[in-house]
């Protein structure tokens, strides 16, 4: 067996899963979560927070009660925003989402719940609908109760406020933020055959969401609006979302702790016309990866806002023997520490890769294993190659670094978004709350 | 239900796991791994490192072939030194421990092999016994070929200054060394009732280990070699040596990253005299215990050397409804970066506790939930009490934190040990390897 191989080797061979939103024609657009026609949004401050010149409560309505899909966070803890929407979403029928930030309402018991439920009735008595049309989503500070103040202040401003602008969804996505850097709103157009004799119908899938955001003593919290004008029935809308968020938002780790507060709407107007598109339906594939390809945009931005963040890095393991493997080594490698601290150091450490995916129980043989770092072969048939050191200090100083590695054991794949372990990371969660 | 109490709250009980080495009469003894009757040991330097000054080469030897028990790494990526130590040590028989620091000869491919059974030919023809007899371990540099000469010069020396002393015993556990702050040394003695009509026979058992240490471009490894003087047989040394790993070093976690080199020895001289001792045996409980005290002892080192670490952690989690669902619990809390910050930070901030556990997916209800930090209840039934913040920081001054979190769930319990996160530990494997 030869030791290193100094032969030219071609990378690694990542496959492409699906059909991408650019191969359906989808391309960006203004409006975030408004530019879907029958939506429109606001965000106010209304009190959460002290400090009057934030933002901490956000409305999207609908302009009628529409289909609506969502998910939610798989923690045990799990907070009464969520404990209260989860039954209500799975009626597939909403008109708004109503969001602060400042409070999470986690571990705030039967109190929670009723300042959920009455929150909830605030916003329904305002826009004119039932209560259980009404979705809630918190994020901030837990084990304290939210107060119910600043929504009978706070929502009425919100109502008078609302619309279908840019502006308006901006307003809305600032509202949500935490430890966020920045807002995080994407929105896509595109033509779906859904009209008369199979004309092409404009349709629009937009969204903001929030992550992976702290304030002490809390936990991140992942929250996500997305709308769409496409015409699809509560089944559609439910199996897109879904899809969409199994390889996005759950393909994302910053630290690897799965929030109390983690939920991800989609409401769906219709308002663009056309025919409803069902799961049957031969349109369901492209607005599927329109939905897929909004949320893998806000995904990659909540790695690369992570906290203390220098570098988005993303993860595919390949030619793994089972999908769970796959999946499996794809994370243990994004939520390793060394291998975040190497990318951090600009340290081309493929040991601690191979490591990191050797721990963790998958299936593979480490003589069949190859890795790429930043598109360079450094690993092939488990041996190291001879790496350049310069050209990878050069190309560290891009802002998205790569990680390939074959497992050799099958033909299954798996992508996750992370990104690097900083001193910064430590100060923000270990300095003292004040 | 009551949303906070202020009745005085008892702690959590945790539930002590078998009989303790001292409730066998076991107390420490100098000595370390010498401690042991028949056991010899050296460190000297051979020149796997450039500084001079630093040993590098440890050798371990029984006077006699004795039994022997191993346990190795799980990682697939194996280094070259386990291939060679798995199968020798399975034979139950060993005549010594040959370990080097400064190269952990792994993913070396059969190069790497070779130079592993060429290095333990050395070691037997110096000490007169055959090769299989001879158990190798490395740590260190990945990647980079083992050179030999180092063993030709360092064997005969390191063979010379053989001496059943504790700073013999010293050196040996000081040559293994990589990042760790201190050598890491435990010694015990107590007497078994295995001499003539059950007279009492003093045994010893010692050893050292090495970790969580790493030096660039380089993966952490813990090594092990422990010795007794206790008439073992080989399968109650296995089954003993298991025992003690399963709960002590496989249960401390620093990253949450598992070597290529992990290797943990047993030699068991049965020089102490009396008659063998087998699984069966009224003395199988005190010896067993004996030798669990002095892992449990080098796995705390180890977790309060963990790399920038300035507190030693104690995970507790119980009452959980399987053996699993304990250990899974008390990982996700124990690798928690969020935990790990916030400890760095000295914030009392037991909700990242409560969403590790409960991100986990193990079963149990977030009301029968109860967690005490550092002895003080802050959560009991899933919601919290009012907390004394002075007195938290008060806490935190001291080198250890305790967490129990009581999941309400079932009847069983698990303990991990681990460090806090800090700059310090981003520092150490962020900065690029000079």
């Amino acid at each position: 067996m030869m030791e290193t191989r100094t032969e030219a080797v071609s990378p690694i061979v990542v496959p492409q899963v699906g059909g991408s939103m650019e191969d359906h024609g989808f391309s960006p657009c203004e409006g975030g979560v408004c530019a879907a026609a029958g939506i429109k949004a606001a965000g106010v401050h209304a009190g959460f927070r002290k400090d009057p010149n934030r933002l901490d409560l956000a409305l999207v309505a609908a302009d009628e009660p529409c289909v609506c899909a969502a998910t939610f966070t798989t923690n045990r803890f799990c907070a009464a925003p969520v404990q209260v929407s989860r039954p209500r979403a799975a009626k597939g029928r909403a008109k708004a989402v109503i969001l602060n930030s400042g409070n999470a309402n986690a571990a705030t018991g039967d109190a929670g719940i009723e300042v959920a439920l009455a929150s909830s009735k605030i916003v329904a008595e305002a826009l004119g609908c039932s209560d259980d049309e009404i979705l809630v989503a918190s994020t901030g500070v837990i084990g304290v109760q939210l107060p119910l103040a600043p929504y009978t202040e706070g929502v009425p401003m919100a109502v008078s406020k609302l619309a279908g602008t840019a502006e308006a969804a901006h307003d809305a996505a600032c509202a949500v933020m935490t430890t966020d850097t920045h807002s995080k709103e994407v929105s896509v157009a595109g033509e779906l055959p859904i009209g008369e004799d199979g004309a092409a119908v404009t349709v629009h899938v937009g969204g903001f969401v929030k992550g992976s955001g702290m304030i002490q003593p809390n936990m991140a919290t992942m929250l996500c609006v997305l709308s769409t004008d496409a015409p699809l029935d509560a089944e559609a809308a439910h199996a897109a979302l879904l899809a969409a968020v199994k390889t996005t938002f759950n393909h994302v780790t910053v630290d690897s702790d799965t929030s109390t507060n983690d939920s991800a709407f989609l409401l769906a107007t219709g308002a663009a016309g056309g025919e409803t598109i069902t799961c049957d339906s031969a349109a369901y594939a492209a607005i599927a990866a329109a939905i897929h390809g909004v949320c893998e945009s806000l995904a990659r931005m909540i790695a690369a806002d992570g906290e203390g963040a220098t570098k988005l890095v993303t993860v595919d393991v390949v030619n793994a023997a089972s999908q769970e493997d796959a999946d499996t080594a794809a994370f243990a490698i994004a939520n390793s520490p060394l291998v975040k601290c190497a990318i951090f150091g600009h340290d081309a450490n493929w040991g601690r890769i191979a490591a990191a995916a050797g721990k963790c129980g998958v299936q593979f043989d480490q003589y069949a294993c190859d890795i790429d770092l930043m598109g360079v072969p450094v690993l092939r048939s488990g041996l190291p190659l001879p790496m350049d050191e310069d050209e990878m200090l050069r190309r560290f100083e891009e802002p998205a670094i790569d990680i390939v590695m074959s497992l050799g054991a099958g033909s299954f794949c798996s992508r996750v978004w992370t990104c690097d372990l900083t001193h910064e990371y430590v100060t923000i969660n270990g300095d003292y709350r004040t």
